[in-house]
């Protein structure tokens, strides 16, 4: 690939996005009644569901900040944005200050998890939007949503535990989810401190934690769930790779490692993508599986070889960013293979 | 099809069960380091994962038990029942007396569920081995892990409910399995009283529930969830159907209505299994979808046209029970295509 090729992807991308996804959304998913924006519509752009996920007003809220911030300042985003961030700060948070992880399209309370995510997701709306609007009240919420998802993420005890004692495991989803709030932190808000370290040191934090407790060079991979110390639990849940959030992963970490020009974690994320692309690519028929064994063995969830969109965007951008930082034509072959898979038709389907 | 036809399906399952799965399962199932029995088994019977459901220390001590209650007095049989329901009795209870989900291959605890369909395992697995091995510690289990499941499944308030109070919701779930787990306490054990109740009072006291509250004629299908005086919840989960459960509640409705000679509970089963069979059945593939949605719409759950091994088994069994009890051809066609689909070897893989 040339300059000539990035430019091309580059183009395709921009304009898929400001022309055919940004579009579709603010004009069937933002709701002008309730506030905030639905996520459960049809192709034809009709409302499946009207229930509302949590998650999803901080991603779309950060998503509209972030083009108000980044590409141009239109209004109908930053109104967007604004629609998200304050239907959230209305109606998503429990007496007790935990965020739900969905609500009725008014806003009712319909469902609480274990986990914090719909906190981060929060956290980075929050940031953008205060960055957009010079919101100060967003940029307190921020930084109380970024603290509420670390207490709850990484002081133990705080989370329920999914299993019982005696068989203790930690993911690797907080500390991936860490990385890439406190990053979009940094830039909107500058580097804040949080909860005793600033974003920067919460990255090292939880890039350390991966690479000490995740990262296994014996088997080329890095886990999706660990014992406390790093153990491989030879379990189906132990062994059960996710190759999207490992791509996902490296590309927080490249991305890191670029801003900061720091070549030893530039290095990291290669290592990532290259084990986890090998682990995750159908060489048969293109395309990313959802999940696979350590071993090679059967996996349990009954979705472990479909092919979803979000690990193909993923790694679309993380292929991209390998390819910029290295001019390494490997990168450029599997980011153009990857978009050529992502962007295909379906196969027509067979006769009867 | 006639009695010669009836006969050739019979001798097929016969021989299916006892010199194919069950050896298997004997084989290399049966724990005879630890007691119980291991589940997850590749096909060539090599342990994929050493942790054991409770739900199969309980399904797997009803087979072993009922085998040797129904067709033979073999030692090995009884010898594996015994192995299940002491390793259930040993290891399977928290503290409080609930069930766990599952378990290490030596007992300890790995994880809990709100629900409680371990218990109602538990309760069949125990009143089949207290009928083959006159324990009558097994019969007090039964009747104690039955009144539990009762207590969580149908007591307000004593299952944490998995939605916030604006969303209240209950499942046919506990209903179909109530059904069954007091068919077969009532067969082992005799029609005795569990919790102000016998067994034949529990199985009216389900069926009449699920008739009011999940039947909608309106709209020929059995709903999987409703709101509690049976609203129909026109959201993603609430239009959810299973045509698997609903043919599994349609089996043990006919099998009732069969016991009593009640034409009008077999009408029932008979109305469930039309209205969810013309749900569930692939035209263009065969066999039967996981889940479809009530008008029609895209359905959320990843796996939902997916086929299952376990709704074409009970609709084996549900469409055979049908024919029997009608001669009428329309359930010997339907007998005939789901056994077809579920013994047919998978289409070759297509040229790469």
């Amino acid at each position: 690939m040339n300059d000539a090729g990035l430019k091309h992807y580059a183009a395709h991308y921009q304009c898929t996005l400001l022309d055919n996804v940004i579009p579709f959304w603010l004009r069937h998913g933002l709701d002008r009644e309730q506030g905030g924006i639905l996520t459960c519509l049809d192709r034809d752009g009709s409302v499946l569901d009207t229930d509302k996920s949590v998650w999803f007003q901080g991603r779309a809220g950060w998503m509209f900040a972030t083009l108000y911030n980044t590409v141009e300042k239109r209004a109908e985003w930053l109104e967007a944005a604004r629609s998200c961030v304050e239907f959230s700060r209305r109606h998503c948070f429990a007496p007790d200050g935990k965020m739900y992880f969905t609500v009725t399209r008014d806003g009712k309370p319909l469902r609480m998890r274990r986990y914090v995510f719909s906190e981060a997701f929060a956290a980075i709306a929050n940031a953008a939007y205060a960055e957009a609007a010079g919101d100060s009240r967003a940029r307190d919420d921020a930084i109380k949503t970024y603290a509420a998802f670390l207490r709850c993420s990484f002081t133990p005890g705080v989370m329920p535990p999914k299993f019982e004692p005696p068989r203790p495991m930690k993911g690797i989803g907080g500390h991936m989810i860490s990385i890439v709030t406190a990053q979009e932190l940094r830039r909107n808000l500058g580097d804040v401190e949080i909860s005793g370290r600033n974003c920067t040191e919460w990255i090292d934090h939880s890039i350390a934690e991966i690479e000490r407790d995740f990262l296994k060079p014996e088997h080329e991979a890095l886990m999706e769930v660990a014992g406390p110390a790093g153990e491989i639990i030879d379990h189906h849940d132990g062994r059960t790779l996710n190759p999207g959030h490992a791509i996902e992963c490296a590309w927080f970490i490249l991305h890191e490692g670029k801003l900061r020009g720091d070549q030893r974690l530039v290095q990291l994320g290669f290592t990532i993508l290259d084990w986890m692309w090998k682990r995750g690519w159908d060489e048969e028929f293109g395309g990313l599986f959802y999940f696979r064994d350590l071993r090679g063995l059967p996996v349990q969830e009954y979705w472990h070889d479909m092919k979803f969109w979000w690990p193909h965007c993923e790694a679309i951008i993380a292929t991209m960013l390998a390819f910029k930082l290295t001019g390494d034509a490997k990168y450029a072959r599997w980011h153009q293979q990857i978009h050529d898979w992502s962007c295909q038709q379906p196969p027509a389907k067979p006769e009867a």
